[in-house]
Formats: C-alpha cells, structure tokens, sequence
C-alpha cells in the first residue's frame, strides 16, 4: 500500500517483534491479526476482565487497541535502527462494545521521516457482523534507537 | 469542590460502585486512590503484565488511566438515576512510563447536566518522586437509566 | 445518505441559513459548496490575510474549516427547534496548506439525538488537484432553543 | 519559566517576528499580548467579523487562538535555524465566547528537541472578569530550515 515508504525490508518481522513484545497485549488476550506496510488490524476477543461497569468491553480497552494499532501500522514503515512510540491520540466513542470481539484496524495517512499520522476504527463483532464502535486519529513518533 | 454542581448525594458510593464494577480496573490491579466532587486519582502499580515492547508502562495503560479518572471524576457530578459515559478524550504522551507506579489524576473543569468536561494528568512516580507523563482531556456524558 | 436520519424537513434551507448568519464565514472568504444529510463541504481560496508566517494557509483557518464543516454537516441532522454546537474537535496538519484554495469536507459518522460524531478532510487545491493537509474528528452537541 | 530549555538568545524577537509575518492575525484582529519562554498570551478583541450564528465568537476563532497561542509559545523554544509548526491540536470548546475580548493562554508542559507539548486555555472576558471558553492542548513540531 505504501511500497514506495517501506524504509526496513525486514518491517514485518520487526512490527510483529514489537508487538510480541508488549507484555500488556498477551495479558489482555488481543491479537495482532492482518499486517500490511501502513496497515495493521488487532483483535480482542471478550472476556469479563475486558469490561466497563455494564459488562461491555472498557473504553480503556479501546483505547489501548487505538493506540496500539496506529502504532504498529505506523511502525511497518519506519527505519531498521528505529523505535516507533505514540506521540498522541484521540478516541471518539460512538456506541457501547457490545460484542463477541473489538476489531480495531489502523491505516497511516501521512507517513514522515519522524512523525506518522493514522486514523483508527474499533467494531465490535458477533456473528462475523461489524459496528463500528470507535473512531481515532494519532501521531506516532519514530525515535533513533541509542 | 463544586459542592453547588453536586446532584447525587449517594455520589461517593455511586462513584465508588461504578469503579468495582469495571472488571478491567481489577484486572489491571488499578486502584482508586482520592475521591472528591469533580475529582479522581487513580493508581496502576506497576507489573510486566502492563508493559510496552521495552519494559515500560504501555500506552495503553496510561490512556486507560486517562479514560477512567475522568469518567470517575465527571461520574461524582451526575444524578442518581444517570450513567456517567466517555464520549471522546485525548491523550499526549509526553515521557515514556517508567517507575514504581502511574498516578492519574482527574480533575472537572466544566461541570454539565449533560456533557462534563475534565483535564487528567498521569505521572510516573519513585521513591515518591513524580514525573509528568502524559495530559489528556476528555469529555463525558451522562445518560438516563433505562 | 442519512435519510432515517433527517428530523426537519427544512434541513438545509436550516444549515444554510446557521453558515450565512456567521460573521466570520463572509470574512475569511469561506463558502459552502456543496450540502447533503451528514455531509458538508466548505472552500476557502487563497488571500493573503489567511496566511501563516511563510504565506501558506494558516492553521487557523484550516482548524476553522474543520470545526465548520463538520458543525454545518451535524446540523443537517438536528430537529427544527436545536441549535447545533462544537463540543470539541481534534486536528491533525499532515501537511502545509499551499494552494489556490481550501477544501474541507465533513462526513457525520455517528448521527445521534444530542451527541454526533463526525469525520472531516481538508485539502489544498491547485488545477483541480487535491492535497489532504489535515484530518480531523469532532463532536457536535444538539441543544434545544430557549 | 525554562531558562535551562531555551536555545535561542534571540527568542523573543524571532517570536515576535513569526506572529506578525501571520497574515492571518493581523486580519483577525488577535494582538501577542504577551511573551515569555514557554508562554505565549493572544487577545483577540470582539468584532462582528469574528461571529457565529448567534454573534458570539465562532469557534474558529477561538481554536484559532489555541492553535497560535500553543505555537508562539513553542517557538519561543525553538533552536534559531528551526521553524515551529503546529502538528496536532485538540479544542474542547466549554462555553460560548460572549464577552469583549477572548484572551488565550499557551503554556508549554513539555519542551522537547524536536516535538513540544502546550497546553491552552481561552477565556471570554468583558471589564476584568474572565470565563473560561476552551480548553486545548496540542504538539508542535520544530523543523530545521531548508
């Protein structure tokens, strides 16, 4: 999708590295499901532990599923010797995650040399049916490793 | 604090009961730490189950964080027969999350029938010692029982 | 688009009239081009008193392009008797506004009863080719007239 | 305020000299009021022009403010072969803008090399008295000149 910004040839291996590397996605049982240069799309199938005072999935764990799927689609195209980190984002919720799983897809819509910018989708899923649950935009820094 | 915005005179337990029953918070091991009108502070120890790719708190966690002491801080101001929901909020992460714990504090800066809006901050803290690690504000709706 | 949706007959003569009626539209030039149910596109052309510190389009105007489009395309969607308000929104400038105009369209993604959500693009346009300098989200309240 | 933070002996002219290259705040009526490092105060003084539908201050205007005002402040920060550009900024507007003037305020909360972080506020005030209006915080990037 963005051939022409891939920066790492190895951009897979590393985006999947990071993300198994986050000791709070295991823990929260999300998954990073489909992967693509500016693209990334993470799962996470309900559980009570997940849930906000009604038994719904948490605005937190949407939250997090924005954040860290703009962050691993942004990091699919930084360079080899780099960290990719949030800078900022920002989350609208639009309905209750009332659902079987939270899908959150992230696509980059400006990638820089240093700041990549991506907007976010969360649905909640049941039955293979999407509602789109939350909306967001973020900026991911790309920071020389030391 | 807005003793003149409060509405719910059962708002400490109210706000107390929504915390419990979010089943993230006690599976985070976050804590609700203060409590007043139009405040909240909440505390994450910290645990390898809560970490980023390099050791550190996740994102995620801090925006969760910003998510909920704003929800409990806006959540002290609704009236009895209401839900306190977020509608939107906005995090930038200013240092990476590293200590013994995160404290988030929320505080209201706007008190609404409706919409309430408050600012949070999330520090890092050692030994006692805080460090400024994100900012965030949001906005909070309040919705009549069913 | 939003047929379900529309709750007054007269929207858009309504959403006509809440763009004519604000001051600053006539004054920083900028025009409502197109109107449909949860959508709206504004243009700004070029002049110099829109500009930032090297001659571009400033921020400002872009963020008001944002905010505006985004409230005339909510309020294609509000009952006869509301008044429709910016709540809040969020802006991210991908790129330098350099061009013969502004272009700035709104897409409701979340229509509601007091709270709607919407989507909203701004690009710089020259020869008829199109730019994206900034995206946006942003909340947008329905409040009943006194 | 961050004596140990500033890079440019010549900041305050530099500061100065970017706000009044902005076509767009001469046009608009907005004053630098005041300056110190990390700190930027707009005032923009009531016109007609500057009007929503209801006469008040449009809210263009006022995230006019808080995207400028964050943005003088920061580049009070900058080294003196960088510009400052605004990347992203967030507005949640509280209270209508009614008053003689609004007066925006730009504190930096986190100086950085390449990215800062400013929080903002916007106040309606009319003889002395003041109402906050908006609230806003935003990232602004430094860039080296070509």
């Amino acid at each position: 999708m963005y051939p022409g910004d891939i920066r790492d040839p190895n951009w897979e291996k590393s985006a999947r590295e990071i993300f198994q590397a986050q000791g709070l996605m295991a823990y929260l049982g999300i998954e990073l499901q489909a992967l693509r240069p500016g693209y990334a799309m993470l799962v996470a199938p309900y559980r009570p532990e997940l849930s906000q005072q009604a038994g719904f999935f948490h605005g937190g764990v949407m939250a997090t599923l924005v954040d860290n799927s703009g962050g691993i689609a942004s990091g699919t195209l930084k360079a080899a010797d780099q960290d990719v980190l949030a800078a900022e984002f920002k989350i609208n919720l639009l309905r209750p995650g009332i659902g079987e799983r939270l899908v959150a897809e992230a696509q980059v819509v400006r990638p820089g040399r240093t700041l990549t910018v991506a907007r976010m989708e969360v649905f909640a899923e049941t039955d293979g049916k999407r509602t789109l649950c939350a909306i967001g935009q973020g900026t991911y820094a790309y920071v020389d490793r030391a």
